[in-house]
């Protein structure tokens, strides 16, 4: 793997090019009744409306897009990096094979397989994914593609940095905090590395479910932190264990502060993206709108931009959460 | 008014060039999941996605921005119209009076009111919309804007067409049936207006509720019928008395068939719009994509296109809607 010296602005360039007419350029949206809310201009970037439901298809399509040869590509994910890399390997013909633990929900192993991946199941308590993939890529030959320690991952992801940069500044706003649901970091490094060059005037900023902030707790220290647990948070799609060893240094240089929300702020914000913005978020999609929303006194700006990662989230908890917080007050 | 003739394709482009910088450009989405369902390649206009959640916000624009002198506006609405018209004449710095039924939704008054409208509330059982604006609009100088028969209003819906056009090209798509959610007609005939000159391979078609398929029977037997009743439809916002004398004879010249579909099949076309496209779609916005996904013997072609007209729905029909058709298959 390479380090992160190799990761540089050109990649994010190179990806585009291999993305252009197969990712969606997701529109930034606004309302003015979430501005009233946040008091302040606020842009939301709705990755939930890129292809598979989340940006993580930018990162799948780079790294497959950009591999030589002709053999299959390996994952291991629960979600939305499965169903990234499996529609992506698709739309090359390449072989796909995604490692699962055999209780992820019914929804995302359908969802995976129906672009046309093969769902290797391992028992989370027994199973080693890590060791059942390795013997799998080495027997038939499969690229790794890690879901954010992998440079073209990163670089793919990156590209949604240069859409909020050219969306921002014909909306005439170029500068602010930009706000990213944060997990191993890879859509945040990435998209830093994009502004870094191509709208200097934004400052990035990883959001987190409260009591899984990591990356912030990381930044604040200067050295990665773990979580203390990793389940418990409604926000699951992005609580890992500790920031990436690529993307933490890209942090590191180019991020603000980390900015945590609780799990019933998230719900809100959820809620907020129904009733205002027309768009289906999941509650880990959707802590940097929550900030936004909700923590105003930690930013800075009269604009903010804010990712909604994605919107792959269960009709029960999204019901829930529209039936809780989304009638209009 | 101005008849028929007076509306054109150039009335079309000159409102394009009023709406530019105002008007959000709404994606054209697809999903593989869509497309099994339906049999053919599904191409999604997401109108809820524009400002105020529905197509109305163009139409109302256009005719806000083409007033002269300083006078303010008043429509007749009880929901997407309305707040369609109170957005534009609040950024033109101009004065909106709407006429609401007292019994309309407290989240669409208070959101009409919200864009800065005086809400003027009667009572639908004992007052008379048109005398009380009228009153109003003589003693105060103030511009009626019709919902859909005002050339205009329509010139401003056609320009969705415009895009469709511009957008399904670039998606290698020039022809097939285009679906669109049809009520008093406006946007169906000012989308068929505009792809007759931009894209001819198409064919517009209005969906309509089951019951309340006014325009289809309208041009079926070629003379303006009316519904038999204005209530009882889940799909409320496109529900209108007739076809408009304006709309009709451009639908009668430029549309195909008509389709009707079931209030299960528009609350089925709202779930998959949720697990499927990320997109929150009211009941009356859905029946384009209902006929699309459910009546697939009815359309021609290998892609369809079909328009989402708008997204204002309350939580709790749209959580029901998803709770009990919102699982993957």
């Amino acid at each position: 793997m390479a380090g992160e010296n190799a990761l540089n602005f050109q990649m994010i360039e190179a990806a585009a090019g291999r993305l252009a007419g197969h990712v969606r350029e997701t529109p930034l949206l606004n309302s003015p009744f979430i501005d009233a809310i946040a008091g302040r201009r606020v842009w939301v970037k709705a990755e939930c409306l890129q292809h598979t439901g989340s940006f993580k298809f930018r990162g799948g399509w780079s790294a497959v897009s950009a591999l030589e040869g002709a053999g299959g590509v390996l994952a291991y994910s629960s979600g939305n990096h499965a169903q990234g890399v499996a529609a992506a390997a698709r739309a090359h013909g390449r072989e796909a094979v995604i490692v699962m633990p055999e209780d992820a929900p019914a929804v995302k192993i359908a969802n995976t397989r129906a672009y046309g991946a093969e769902v290797v199941l391992y028992d989370r308590a027994t199973g080693d994914r890590e060791a059942i993939g390795a013997e799998l890529a080495e027997a038939r030959g499969l690229t790794l593609i890690r879901p954010y320690d992998e440079p073209l991952v990163i670089a793919g992801q990156g590209t949604c940095g240069l859409e909020i940069a050219r969306q921002a500044a014909e909306a005439g706003v170029t500068g602010g905090d930009v706000i990213v649901c944060c997990g191993g970091g890879g859509l945040t490094s990435g998209i830093a590395l994009a502004l870094e060059r191509t709208a200097p005037g934004f400052r990035v900023r990883p959001a987190e479910p409260e009591g899984f902030d990591d990356v912030a707790r990381s930044l604040a220290s200067g050295m990665i932190q773990k979580n203390n647990a990793l389940g418990g948070s409604i926000c699951d799609a992005i609580v890992t264990p500790q920031p990436g060893e690529l993307t933490f240094p890209i942090m590191q240089r180019l991020c603000g502060p980390g900015v945590a929300v609780s799990d019933e702020e998230a719900l809100r914000a959820v809620a907020q993206a129904f009733l205002r913005l027309k768009i289906v978020v999941e509650p880990g999609g959707a802590v940097a709108l929550a900030s936004a929303l909700f923590q105003g006194d930690a930013i800075e700006g009269e604009d903010v931009v804010v990712v909604v990662s994605g919107g792959n989230v269960d009709a029960g908890v999204f019901a829930e959460a529209i039936r809780t917080y989304g009638d209009a007050a």
